[in-house]
This record gives structure tokens, C-alpha cells and sequence, in this order.
């Protein structure tokens, strides 16, 4: 293949529903030249309570998926999945595939003072304990503790942002964390860089907010330079969203959250193509 | 085939996940010596906020799955299922089918005092109209009054069947129901019964809660002795659960809520085997 043509190839990324849209915001933002094929797995979410292995087949079925679109690099944008299956996956493709669990992990062990850091995400993210492997690998030094926020997924949804019940719910969740005297939390589920402003209210002024978001798109940008990937030229991007259930659904809230507006989001079978 | 052989086949019933077990402890209670084979789709969970297709191709998997599994009969037990596939599927099968929307919206519709019932359910199912439809044919002079309550199926799985914030939400979503005058409410989801207490505190004691799971056993009696297809010999009952994610989760859940010990879940396939 012709480098130019690799170069202009679009960047797949994908997650288990919207979530994932705050990182291709990062994405956008950062490298606003990349065309991106966006995948959400509506139609199977969530990923967060599900086993490693189903959540190792769903991936693959999305990666195959990804790689018939001829993308040149994958970016997971789903913690669950990039702590179940990134290095499953990576070890089956020819083309760089980044996870977001990392990219936010590396920061926060590097810039934590106190080396006391608060993860938070979905059970399957939790319970995988990769937020801690990663952390303790960059950082022998740092302590971590961990906490499954199961409700936070669906109160995003249900469009509960600033509520007082979703306020309840982040005090029960953080509370404990705070008390262990963390200097950092890491926002480690796509969705919960949404909650924000209500999680700033429970940990303080004090504590640090490392959204993998913002990371991931820093570290792709990395990966894109280092393979000779990079999209230098002026044209058009062309973005494209697929989902596996609910395209008008999905279409509405990907306005709400992305910069440029997604004119249309189409409707596929994973199951049978992947 | 041998008709006595028919009465010993068991009963196949299935849902999204863990709901419909409120529908088998209904059914062990009522005809204790049914044999009962169930099939949890938790890797796919929850339904309630999917599209009709997609509901219509999954309940198509499970009804092909439990056929192979020789059942004389198919129980619906989860609300979006019924609403969206039971038509469809009923069709398609040469086995009696039912599900739990129409034996609770018909007792709805024969006691209602002033004509004005409330319906709680997901997205999906209160979307559908499912119930209206139901209800107004039973009884044309039934006024409707449908809320989707989408907090209620996670408030259920994190265990805050008696809390706070369950009766903060339970109070958002159902109060304006009891604004409406209403004299009879249907628990259109199979998880919401688990809420009963949390719903009766909200609506006070001049309600009549309807739960669809009791009724569909007394359904299923009657289509078991219409069919001729009662099981009335002593032999011991077999009950097989299937999940498609977490049979382990899934059995402690069972063993909380089922009136005999779950031994064994087993997990499966249902993209490949369906």
C-alpha cells in the first residue's frame, strides 16, 4: 500500500455505546486532521459487569469489523475492554491498537506527590485490577485504590449530570477514597468525565482529575508520529458512525457531546459481520 | 410422540438476566411439579432499552435454543420480550407460547374501580404501547398511564432493593402517576416486584399493585390444561438454568430469590448456538 493512502486511511474507534464519544471529542481536539470510524455496541451494552471472555470476543468481533473499513490504527475507547482484551488483540492484528486504560494510568503515576491514587470504574474494570498493574509498573511507589461505580453508567444516561441523587450516589462511591488521603482519582470509565463536575464536589479542590480521555487522544497522536501515520494533508475528514442497535438514538446524544455534527450514524449486525 | 412423554418435558422460560426468576418462583410455586429449563441472556442484558429488531433477533436465538431442549411450552418472562417478539415468534413455533404482559394487563383491566391504571416498565416496553393496547381491548372504558422507569433495573442489580435514593427515584417517577388518580398500578418489569415495598411506601395503600409474574403462572396453568399438557406424575422436577454471561453471579443471585437450591448454571454461546 502507497504510504500517502495509509496516511489518509481513517483511525477506527470503539466502545460498548457512547461513552467512547468523549474520547473522539480528545481526538478531534487534538488531531482535528483524522478521519475516524466511530463503533458503539449498543446493542450489547454494558461491557462493565460482563466476563473477560465474552468481552474478548465482542472485541474481536469489532476489530474484525474495523479492520474490513481499512483503518490504520484502533483506539479502544472503553475501559472494560481495554482491560480485558487489548493484549489479546494486539498480538492478532498487524496495526498499532491503543487502549485508554494506559494512557491515563501513565499520568497519574507520574504526576501523583503523596503516590496515593483512586481509581474509579465499572466492575469489570475494578475487578480486572489492570489500573493498579499498570500504575504500580510506572510507579513502584504508588498505592491505589480502587472503586466499582456501577450506577454512574445509567445515571449518565438516564441524563441525571447534575442531580442531587447522582450526588448521593458519587458520596457513597468516593467518600471512602477520599478519607484514604489519594492526591489523584483517575475518571477510569469513558463516561464518567460527564460527572465531573459533580465528582469535583465530593473529592474537593485538592484532589487531581486524570480523564484517560484527554490521554488517550495524546497518546495516539504519539503512536500516529512513531509509525509515520500522521495525517498532514488538508482534506476533508470524513467521519463515520456505526452502532449495533438504536442509530437515531446514538445520533442525538453524539451531537450533544462531539464538535462537528454527525449528520448519520448506521445500523449493523456484529453478530453476523464480526 | 407419546403423550405422557410430553407432560414430563419441561417448561422453557427465559428472560434478559435475572428478572425472570420472579416468573419461575410464581411457576414453582403454583405447579410444583413442573420441570423448568431457563435461559438468562445476561451477556446481552439489559433488553429494555434496545430496538424491536434487535429484541426480535435475540428472542428468536433463545425460543430456537430452548426448542432444541425439547420444552412443551415457552414462557416470555421478561416485558420487552413480550412486548416486541411474542407476535412475531408465536407464529413461527408449533408449541404454546405466552408471555407477561397480557395476564397482567388483563386482571389490571378486570379490577379496576375507576378505570385509570398506571403502568411502570423500560423504555422499551412503555414506548411499545403494549399495554395500552392490551388493556383498552380488555376493557374500552381503561384510561393509560405509562412511565419508563430506567434507574429501577440497575438500582435493583447494586442491591438498594430498601434505600434512599431508590425511594428518591421511585418517588420522581411514579408520583405523578398517583397524581393521575389512578386505583391500579402494573409492575410492568420483572425486576420491579423485588421494589414492591420501596413502590407501596410511595404510592400508599389505596393502590392495587398488579405483578405480572403471578399472573403469568396462573396463565400458564390454564394453557397447561387447555394443551393437555400438565405434568400430573410424581417424578422428581429437573430444573436446568443457562446464562450467556456470569453463571456463577447468576446462581447466588438465583439461590436469593428461588424457593429450591439452584446446584448448577451453565454458560453458553446463544450468538453461535442460536
Amino acid at each position: 500500500m502507497v504510504v500517502d493512502m495509509v496516511n489518509k486511511a481513517p483511525i477506527g474507534v470503539f466502545d460498548s455505546g457512547v461513552g467512547g464519544l468523549t474520547v473522539v471529542k480528545e481526538i478531534m481536539n487534538q488531531i482535528p486532521g483524522e478521519s475516524i470510524i466511530y463503533f458503539g455496541d449498543t446493542a450489547r451494552l454494558p461491557y462493565g459487569s460482563k466476563s473477560k471472555k465474552t468481552v474478548i470476543r465482542y472485541t474481536r468481533q469489532i476489530v474484525h469489523f474495523l479492520m474490513q473499513k481499512n483503518v490504520k490504527a484502533i483506539v479502544i475507547a472503553c475501559n472494560t475492554a481495554s482491560a480485558f482484551a487489548l493484549e489479546t488483540v494486539k498480538s492478532e492484528i498487524d496495526i498499532p491498537i491503543i487502549g485508554v486504560v494506559k494512557p491515563g494510568a501513565k499520568v497519574a503515576a507520574e504526576t501523583t506527590k503523596n503516590g496515593r491514587i483512586g481509581v474509579i470504574g465499572t466492575e469489570g474494570t475494578i475487578q480486572s485490577g489492570i489500573y493498579s498493574q499498570i500504575l504500580s509498573k510506572t510507579n513502584p511507589k504508588v498505592e491505589v485504590f480502587g472503586k466499582a461505580c456501577p450506577l454512574f453508567v445509567p445515571l449518565v444516561e438516564e441524563g441525571l449530570i447534575d442531580d442531587p441523587v447522582t450526588y448521593e450516589m458519587t458520596r457513597r462511591y468516593i467518600s471512602g477514597l477520599v478519607d484514604k488521603d489519594i492526591d489523584t482519582l483517575v475518571l477510569g470509565c469513558t463516561h464518567y468525565p460527564l460527572l465531573r463536575k459533580t465528582i469535583r464536589k465530593v473529592v474537593g479542590n485538592d484532589i487531581n482529575l486524570v480523564n484517560p480521555a484527554y490521554e488517550t487522544a495524546k497518546s495516539l497522536t504519539q503512536v500516529l508520529s512513531t509509525y509515520g501515520l500522521y495525517n498532514d494533508s488538508i482534506a476533508k475528514t470524513n467521519h463515520k458512525f456505526y452502532v449495533s442497535d438504536g442509530a437515531e438514538k446514538f445520533k442525538s446524544f453524539a451531537n450533544t457531546i462531539l464538535p462537528c455534527e454527525v449528520v448519520e450514524t448506521k445500523d449493523i449486525n456484529i453478530e453476523e459481520l464480526g
